[in-house]
């Protein structure tokens, strides 16, 4: 079953103690957890059964397992009165392909327990295991609200992880565009907006769900976490803008480069135009005294080669003082 | 008379009993119904004298008639009091024609009565019809509404379908072009994005739809298909989503293909300026030693002919260091 | 005077009687009218002295004569608490010039007295007069805010008229664009894309005042006509969805003409290059020997003839060999 | 000092009396008018010590200098209680130099007094004064408000004489540029594209002065005018209509003369190439006989020359047929 | 430690007495202060333990940290009920490298104490402090919220002087653009659209700061300032409207460079044509009689060379009079 393989963490904690484990079953997580403290139980691997049990066991809304299982499910929140669900991707960016790919991420919320559904084992929340497990920071002496914002938190964090990844290829690609357009680059700009476009449909919802714990003060997030909420929108708005603003500077510098071809063209006409208009009216003058007429006069002159000659020099020193004129040369 | 035959099903149940047949007139259907049950009652042709019947029998406001017959009727929701009225658009796509069109789609409900009135026999409601019949899920134990909510739903997943298909269409020509700019791709994706205004007129009124049943709170549908209709908002938005991101794609598509004709255009200029610019300068001097002047004192030198190649050979290699320089070779 | 004369139609109606004549003065209407009856009167050709007469006779703000005058008035409607004033616009299309051309309209409404200003004889109200002469429909039943929304209704069905004939032109010239541009198509494409403009100027505001009808529930508007006026609203925002939608197609279509200007350059610009690149080298070789130089080996040479023709034939084959893996023919 | 002089006029007048004359300073006027009579002081020329002394005589909020004095002060309303300031610009428009130039314009009313502040002497008020003088219209009837009204009202009167005539430029511009696209109105499409940007600038800002006055309804302003205001808001939006579909239509207009020039590139380059297929080949084969090969069969040949011409008039033909069959001669 | 070294300077005043200096640590503010004064204390360099001290000593939340440390935090405002948070951008202009580059500050107002945070030594608020020293103005009898909107107000004015820098340049570069479009001003016309850009991401969320300040009406700013709010907030509209109007300015310039490359291409396209359709016909002439038939009437013809040349002539005319015609010369 290799990578596909469930496995369920179980992190409770208060202030004072600490416990981490793996577990087997989602039911046992009581014999483990006194009331009191915030039950973080973490899901790798989204499997129908566990998903029905969990339903089950925390008696979930039936619409809450379509969320968790449907990995095109854009990011959302809903307020089912007593639990909260908030559907986020999480972004990671494979540096050879220079592809970002997102993955499904479920996180919900009931009293003082938290369930995150991954879709595989590996995630971007070492962060907050190793503040809970070490009391770094006031994870320990808050509550699972507190837990959900820091969960937000880190996934928001990564955003901006890639987003400057990107935003030094968006840089680096109008610089180089402006110093020396070619078509590699261009393919390099199309590869960046079509990754800027995927970022932005994680990241708009993202604003529309924070947006919604803002206005509407969902009951099951205490006061408390309200300014960091707020935060969190700030750097969501912050990422969005600096997302618009790459997209833009990409769409500048494609510009750049097609006003780089039909400069080129343009320049290429002028060399192409330059020789021809030069040289055409000269081989014509070689054509007429390479006729080969019996009674042409000036084939006989003594000075007819010389003058011939002249005469081509001059035309050629015409059309150069022309171009010059032009600015063409 | 054809497919424009008029076909009239009647399908009612409760969470006990079950009932499907064929009926003649609307107004048969009191004979088998008792009052309990929830009455679908699926006229499959649209005939005046039917939906004259129908307002008659069922007390609806007169405009029902007008909105049920226009075809070109866009997608609206009109709440008379105490029934109610959805028009959609059931959407298919010919494989061949890679075509999407649409069949006019009206339901109604009053009280625990839905009517849905569609162009001709064939639909996307055998799933629904499914379930009722074997009592899967929960369709059985819901009221009139969750049966209106699951017309809608199996109308959406069809949407969902056809933009897959568009989807993998989109991402397909996106990369042909990358690869290798045709005009042949162009057609496509021209076509590809008529199809995509098509799925647009008929998604983006029903967002108008659900918003309106979610922020009104339509009395007729009750307060347990709210979630259900949050769920069904939700896939609608995402519809948009995915739609507007694949509009994008092709517009950007579309520039790769200009772009790549304007590098195709710079390619053949540079073929045939370098091709120029070489050999008119030396078909001039060609010309030169082909001129029949009788005093040209290079043409009796011995090593007149030698020298005239030279030159040439100098001249051509100048030329390609020069385009060696410009990057064109 | 000619069509510029005024002519003043009275038709006034309840459910058993019905009048229509032609009166002299506004002041005439109440000898022939009893209070219970709806009155319309519509005026053709837009006159100082009777617009001022009207404001007198029944006492409208003096506002009212700038609005009606005002040929160049946006659509807009105004409720002066006991009278309402809607100003449209009747459209036409003269098929010969395929221009759309409009004329000013002022609805007025107080009490069960309609009345309707034109710039001259001619209207789009002849089926709602049929409908009050021979008792078809509702009309006759209804009230003079009935009367009201059938005027709107006719102007709004000429709109849909005009949009349809547009939409059938749109339709034409993009496939006509596909199959083969050409700059004829693109002026018409212009021509139609101005009339979307002209159409689109009449259409938005009629919006507003639908929206302002509906939202502020104007009282001098009974309850009765509300339906009838959300219906004119769902036709409203159809056809600026339509209109929205052909806009979308010619800029698309004027898209298609530009690449396809591309694509002929581009063409021509390969077969230039093709002819230029295999000539212009076989030219310079037969220019080389038909330099007169004495010392030229080559010429007196047996197989010197044949050689030459052998070498010119070899690089043009080259050539094509190298046009053919370029894919150009 | 000349243009630059100071000039304060007072006018005031109730229904039956009326004064106008020139004063010296500000303080003055109290002399003059008796409390009834609405005050109207327009003051030419923008100077800081009167200013000031405005301020301290009328005890005006400290800013409105600032607002007064700011000549790049974007149009805009403030209500200081118990006054009300509003910022405009008078519209310009040199016939010769066929650009836009604005006056900055400053309205305070305090009660039955009202001061306007210009840059310089010559404005556009000079029908309100007649109006005024002659007791013309309802104005000597109404109050202070409706003075304001009026300067208003004369100003977007102005405006909208100043869009009549880029309206004229505008279709003009698109005509001309349909029938023969050239340099020459590209430039004046630039211009005059520039001169309405200006125009929005100062259009834009008196929608929102008029929807704040009607929204908030501003207590300074009475009941009375309060439909008067509505009409300005009409044409203001009505101008802002127009300005926008013309800055559409000069889009269009430049869209025309691009594909023109692209048309013009295409057509030049059709015949270059025509040309060019044509005699390349021609003058190929002149070369093969002008060669000096001592063993050419075909030069000593009796018909060699005529069949050296048919061979270049048929090659010649078929070119031309294939031009014919390209649809490009 | 350089430019890095922090530096904490205190200046405290009321309206008899001023007092300004430079402390070691915040703390030290109370020793001489006496309650009442407006205390401001503004610290050059963001260094953490200065940071936690100040929120110790001042009591703020613990995010203030955070919002001031964050260098590429966009410009927000926070309400922690009891203390207020203003983040902005403080930006300057190299003249050399015409660039714009932005510095990180941080303001706090808490009662009577405000706080401003700056990235290192040297600012815009020169100004503020002369008036403040001077007594000059109403700073001196205002209370700490005015001191807030002083500094507010300083860092906008020099928005405007930059984007007056901008809007020259924009000018100069539309006008040079018009008269003789070349490569280097389309680079310039990137470089200012990158400025703009920049200036948007720090103007636009000032402008929600300000709303907010006015709509939400924040405890801590007294309602004194609130038309000075309003005065500043109107500049950041008329900031934002130049900056949009310099944007489209920009594309417009930028556009009329595009269409001259077109026009130049076109114009050395007939060059080419002109030249090389004249020519090419005319060399083929000369060609037909350099070849050597033995049997070829016309050489020997006594006339043969005038003919010739008389051909060549006519042909020349005619060209050109169809290019005359043509109107390309």
């Amino acid at each position: 079953m290799g990578d596909e393989k469930l496995r369920i963490t179980l992190i409770c904690y208060d202030e004072k103690e600490f416990l981490e484990m793996e577990i087997k079953s989602l039911k046992d997580y009581k014999k483990y957890c006194t009331d009191r403290k915030v039950v973080w139980l973490n899901i790798d691997g989204i499997c129908d059964d566990v998903l029905k049990e969990m339903c089950e066991v925390f008696s979930f809304h039936p619409l809450v397992i379509n969320y968790a299982k449907n990995k095109r499910q854009r990011p959302t929140i809903k307020d089912f009165d007593d639990h909260l669900m908030i559907v986020m991707k999480m972004l990671y960016m494979e540096d050879k392909y220079e592809k970002v790919y997102g993955e499904h991420l479920t996180i919900l919320k009931k009293g003082n327990i938290v369930i995150s559904i991954q879709e595989k084992i590996g995630d971007v929340f070492n962060d907050v295991r190793e503040r809970i497990r070490e009391g770094r920071g006031v994870v320990r002496k808050m509550g699972a609200d507190y837990l959900v914002y820091s969960l937000m938190d880190s996934i928001v964090n990564t955003y901006f992880q890639i987003l400057e990844k990107l935003g030094e290829e968006v840089v680096f690609l109008e610089d180089a565009m402006i110093i020396k357009p070619r078509e590699e680059l261009f393919r390099k700009v199309h590869r960046v907006k079509i990754n800027l476009i995927y970022l932005r449909k994680s990241i708009w919802p993202l604003r529309e769900i924070l947006n919604y714990i803002l206005r509407e003060e969902v009951s099951s997030l205490g006061k408390e976490t309200r300014p960091y909420m707020y935060d969190l929108y700030d750097k969501v708005v912050q990422l969005i803008d600096s997302l618009e603003t790459y997209r833009e500077m990409m769409t500048d510098t494609l510009n750049i480069y097609l006003t780089s071809i039909s400069n080129k063209t343009n320049e290429i006409m002028k060399i192409l135009t330059i020789i021809s208009t030069i040289f055409i009216p000269l081989t014509f003058i070689t054509g007429i005294y390479g006729m080969n007429f019996r009674y042409m006069p000036e084939i006989y002159w003594r000075w007819g080669y010389p003058f011939a000659l002249l005469l081509m020099l001059t035309i050629a020193v015409i059309m150069l003082i022309f171009f010059r004129k032009k600015k063409w040369i």
